[in-house]
């Protein structure tokens, strides 16, 4: 593995991440394919830095059908002024930029799910080539890193930030303060149980603060999560002291997750009624979904209970689910 | 044309359309093709007759990627006890099938939108013929047709029932008193540009009250839409007198979509920012999205404005835009 | 129709259809498309012509996927000595050739079935000019066609050779004449229900004797049945004395599908178990098919019973079903 | 036919086609579609006009993959002062604007082929409703109309400017004379076999001048071929009045393609080698083309011939073959 | 690949493998993807245990278009009486749960042929992640492993049972043993020669018992095929004791596949003709196979022939036949 | 690395790599998958031997889509006579045999870029194990190695032939002496930057000659190119003295490409123009390509400028153009 990760990236940028001010470049990773022998991917970065203080590293799309984060981004890259700043931000918004493009989770070009790409390959697919680059190039610079997903196309959550519950406790203070700063309606502590691959992972190891959030879903952005998105970045940027002025805070639930209880799977193909709405109390046993047979009518629909209390914090998306499909996910409010 | 009409149908039902009593069936039409040389597409239909009465016409999945109507008439068709009709209810809760089996508008064996395919013909395509079936086997049996609606993949609407401006000001009257039973939290009074091959015009064309709805969209159907859509129909079969009782009302908001100045078209390709929800009040002038273009950071995005008052009724649903899309829909609330 | 008809053919022959002794060719048919802006599609044709005598069309690849046909007729077109013809021999063996060349049932260009794209049009699609030059230049040469068909990737058959009836009896009976002499092991009078755009209809229309067969399927050819092809259409060129010699004679069982209760359809989506194989014996009410479920185990299969006495005379081939496909057809033995 | 082409068009212009002065923008189609239930097509337009003068329709990307027209016509609708022209200039520089952006032949959304989409339908497919506009809205307006093709990704011709032997001597006389103004290398005399659903024809048929080219092909363009574009283009403008000024006249080679047995295709697949380039002189009998089994090696290749004397002036393109293609394309030079 | 290999399966079944009784659930493997965020692959598996006794591990669905073996299992598992077993009998009838679903041999998802994935690995592809969890969690709890194929879409054997000539003699007695007892019309003795990554040799290199068909093929399965299915699964259990009874024996004729001279491939592409039929005597040098070209007519076919002597054994399935395929098998009578 | 290249090669040869004469067969490679349970690729290889002297290995096709190398060697192949060769000439005229069939870069089978899959795997991919059979069995018995390129669909060169600047200067100036002997219009010196998984570097790491070309592009081959390409290789074989006699001199210039500035890329997607043709002198700071936005009329092209003074070697093919496509390279002429 050591071997391998010390081979160059092939990501050459184009702006230079050792000098000041502003600076709209791309990360050019080439990618030789049938339809352009010598093309390459360019992935939009933006870097303002001024004065001293810490650096911040914003990143959106990670997955590619997220649009909150982008669209606080982009427009964070082109109306943060320098004077404003003391320290870095550096903004990738759309960080799995081919799946971006696409509106799709995943790279159309190899699948790659950048979440559970990490740390990368310098000489593995396009996915894991822009892992590596955040991993080698870009984490090392940083120390906070918030990353903003929202469900997607498949997936519709509440509106909250949040962050991993940790081994190191101070490590895990400065995040959940960092999530307090962000001030979504809600916050969430998480306890990971699978964190092989992801982001998350690389940036905590390092033992950096990493922020993250869930901001609505459904593969659109509501001008509600869009403000929430907006504000958030801000705060965190105030919070580490890298744009002045105190942070615009409001009030925030917080909630848990605690095991694995928290999730319903489908387990049949068919039409889903979600039963209550995101946000509204549910009880242990309570039927939170129901599964459609389409084929003929005259069939009675297939129940999914909550198997715990607390509000229905994720749901299922489209219309049509299918077996194994997530079809809700309950969380418990915290105080 | 009419010698082609004379044709007959190539599609069977399996139920007996002038039987009593609860029938759950399908319409069985052949469908020769690479994976199935004598193969069908089976498009599911019910009817519950009892004593005497009229007899309504419940569609869904008209559009294959609306939910909120299919979520109401699977339901129904399995629930509606016969001893509570008089007359007949016909149910087809998914009428092109084959799109709402796939997820999408249109049919993905012929990229039919059925909303544009009637009269039909009985040797066109499968949703021709789906469309003649209907116009000349189940439409001189209906005396009210209700056609749920919703957004699909790529809109959002508020939640509205609607009828149509017509010449025959009793036919509309009759029609507008059935979408005020229905009780949508709004009602739309709409003015009909371009009626050709619209499932509505054939019904209104025999002189029969048409009724549709918008109930949301997005590809998803949330718990509260679901609600409108079933005591929608509900109250709309008590307003006929199929189903004994007393519509239940609720307050409802008119609407009017006054001409083509509602809506506004991107003229660019991007990333779409809605800066208003749906339901909020909107002012000629103000800017209601913006599009981002992707490909570089530092870029300023393009706005669209509203050009009447009112509130945003419609929008443009996943975070990417392509030129041409409508982007919002403005509509004028009455009195 | 008719001005449409008078058009041209966009096809031209690459041999001479009035010349006489063996020719190689192919009726080119111009289709400009994305990967060949002036391209054709090229038929491949035999024609074998020698003293005086009738016309015989036959033709193989009506639909892409069945290969008894083309696996006799490019034999025949190789090794037919014309000093062994009194007449002529027009060879088509694969004539949907787009779709013969794909492996498919339908063109790939159109989705085309041959088979019911006739009388064609000379500005329709690729498979309906096919049909016009058939329709127009080739079967106004012919005194009998002979048509090869098998079950192709979604059917099996009992292997028969077979013919219409008819309203004029005497046509009938030339017909009837040519199945025998072409001794398949089973011979069907089938009573065509509907006719439209089929090739053998178009050919009836004329007048003339239209024989076709169905000669096993699965997308495949048995040695076994290709013997039955190859035999059969040398019977039926010494048959109606193109071809010396005696017809070659063997035992044939004829067989009536007298209604539409010859066929079961498939109701429900699974995997398909077929109770009996090809010939054997059923009785009506006994379990021809069952259709298993298989998003989990434990659930009892949906049963398919035959609704009439007889042999099982075709069945769904692929393990897997789809709601509305046909699962079983049972014919009567007759006398 | 009346009757259909009574109905008014779909498409609205965003311009005003009675202003004058310069305005950029669309010609919007409506396009409801899976991904965008309310989208358009968007197809450029751009229109100048100053004082008293004839019309001319400028169009580019016919077909979607031939770039010489697109650069010319981009560049001159942004370039083009009105204060340089009497009359009026209607550019439309990528006419089937779907297939332009996919770099196609025809239209990735129903297969259309421009060039024989006319006159097109306002109820029929995409590129038919783009053809009925043009013929029934443009056409109307325009004196001359300049067609600009290449050869597309699958065919490459010799730069020539083009117009048609017509019946009526005085309006083929206009056209060779506008061809002669272009000034490009080659200029050819053309003998239309098969006009049916041409722009060409449509345009002749209303009387008017109709010029078109061939400026080279692969689905590219070169500085040289543009340079002939922009200056033919200027030169016809110049020639008609709208634009003040001499035509710039540099020495134009007349070809004659007299009939079919100056077009030579493939019978086989395969890869192709061209034994000759373009406008390199060839002999009746002399082998211009080979075809290349390349399933293994050791075998010979296919010959192609020339059947008569001339130039080679076109040949396909890619480096492998299909049966059916046009292989090479000889062209007689005059006098 | 230890340590790779120490890491958790990412499947969890649904059912408590240690529990006695009848349960059927699922393998539930988490699957990411751009159409379900937070999706699942939910494969199939029964359990049917009671008393003390062996386990016999029984697997279909390696490939996911052969049927004999998800037929007979599927009823298996909805069958089994507990009481009638002593010892454990695991069942995933459908092993490549994606590939059985979509009717491919390979799953739809990577590509994955199963029987080449083994060991597999927890954090390799969807398919590379079920055979890492039946390689570490169901493989050590078995003691015999009977896994069912078929000849699946595109190849055709006669019914045979089979075990591998192994090292261990004792192993490979007691395998054929349970062959004997499966009791297939066809019995044979396989000397693999490239055993990476298969099933089989994962489960012999434990020491176990492996025993494997194939029953049929072309992708569907016949009455007889599945009769065999079922009585051979039946067979194997009460061999091992597992269900009480005796074995029902009937006639075997075994076969030898003594090296690679047994397998016969195309070299061209084309249509294939199969001159003798599965289980008919072929002698050394005799044409098996023809392939035919079909580009056009009077082309003399390829001839393939045998290079032993001994009994068609199997033979590629489809009309048409690549270069490279597998044309004829032959086997050798033994004794 | 080293265990597993121990694993022998699953590819073998129907040749006799020890033998004299011509032969002419494949590398047949097994490859299973949904449309071949028992497929193989089969790459054709052809190889000359007769008396002592040393080989040379001659490959086409390692890119599926550039001809001049195929036309080449497919014509050696077949006319190459043994009694003329003093040596062995291993002939592999469509090295990635896939992606050569489907006219692309790349594998349709596994997208692998062979010329990036050196030194291949024998348990890799289909592309992996070509490459790992050529590295292991093939690259040990040549002396000298000739890869022929082109630019393919989507680059264009001026035709030369080149070799890289190597640290072992008498292996270099071996290279460059053959380089010489080839004869092209253009030779270049090539340093590379990128070696990673090369076909080049693995033969040069053995410290053989190896020599390559650029020999026009776009996807088609010129009847100038495919002479260039037939005298280089009869040159080369010369020079090498497999084949007597002397080497056809004509005159070269020798260019260099001396670092990342001779390329452009663009950073905007769009339709491109360049504005000088291959060949012709640029300056430092002049505009060589422009790329036109094609969303509307009236947008000022971006323009694109040279790095350097020298000519322009390489250009983007295709019309359309995308962000990080290679546009334009200059080199510099020597001397």
């Amino acid at each position: 593995m050591l071997d391998q990760n010390q081979r160059p990236s092939p990501i050459s940028p184009t702006i230079d991440l050792d000098a000041r001010g502003v600076q709209h470049g791309f990360l050019r990773l080439p990618h030789s394919r049938d339809d352009s022998a010598w093309g390459s991917v360019m992935i939009p970065i933006a870097m303002i830095r001024n004065g001293s203080g810490p650096t911040a590293l914003l990143t959106g799309g990670n997955h590619g059908d997220e649009y909150e984060g982008p669209l606080a981004l982009y427009e964070l890259a082109r109306t943060l002024d320098p004077a404003d700043v003391s320290g870095t931000v550096i903004i990738v918004p759309a960080l799995n930029y081919p799946a971006f493009r696409a509106g799709t989770r995943t790279s159309p070009i190899d699948k790659g799910n950048m979440n559970r790409s990490f740390p990368g390959a310098p000489d593995g697919t396009v996915t894991q080539k822009i892992a590596d680059y955040v991993q080698r190039h870009l984490l090392p610079r940083a120390d906070i890193v918030l990353d903003f997903h929202s469900g997607g196309r498949t997936l519709d959550f509440v509106p909250f930030c949040a962050a991993h519950i940790l081994p190191d406790k101070a490590q895990e203070a400065r995040a959940f303060a960092a999530v307090e700063a962000f001030a979504a309606p809600y916050s969430v502590k998480m306890l990971e149980i699978d964190a092989v691959g992801m982001f998350d992972t690389a940036v905590e190891e390092m033992g950096k603060v990493f922020v993250t959030t869930e901001l609505g879903g459904g593969g659109t952005a509501r001008a509600e999560t869009v403000r929430i998105a907006r504000k958030g970045v801000m705060n965190v940027l105030r919070h580490t002291g890298i744009v002045a002025g105190a942070v615009e805070r409001t009030p925030t639930s917080w909630l848990d997750m605690p095991d694995g209880d928290c999730f319903s799977f489908a387990e049949d193909d068919g039409m889903i009624e979600t039963i209550v709405d995101l946000g509204e109390r549910v009880q242990r046993g309570v039927v939170v979904a129901r599964i459609h047979g389409t084929g003929r009518t005259g069939i009675a629909p297939i129940e999914i209970k909550a198997k715990m209390d607390g509000i229905l914090a994720a749901r299922h998306f489209p219309g049509l689910v299918k077996a194994g499909d997530c079809a809700a996910v309950v969380a418990v409010p915290q105080g």
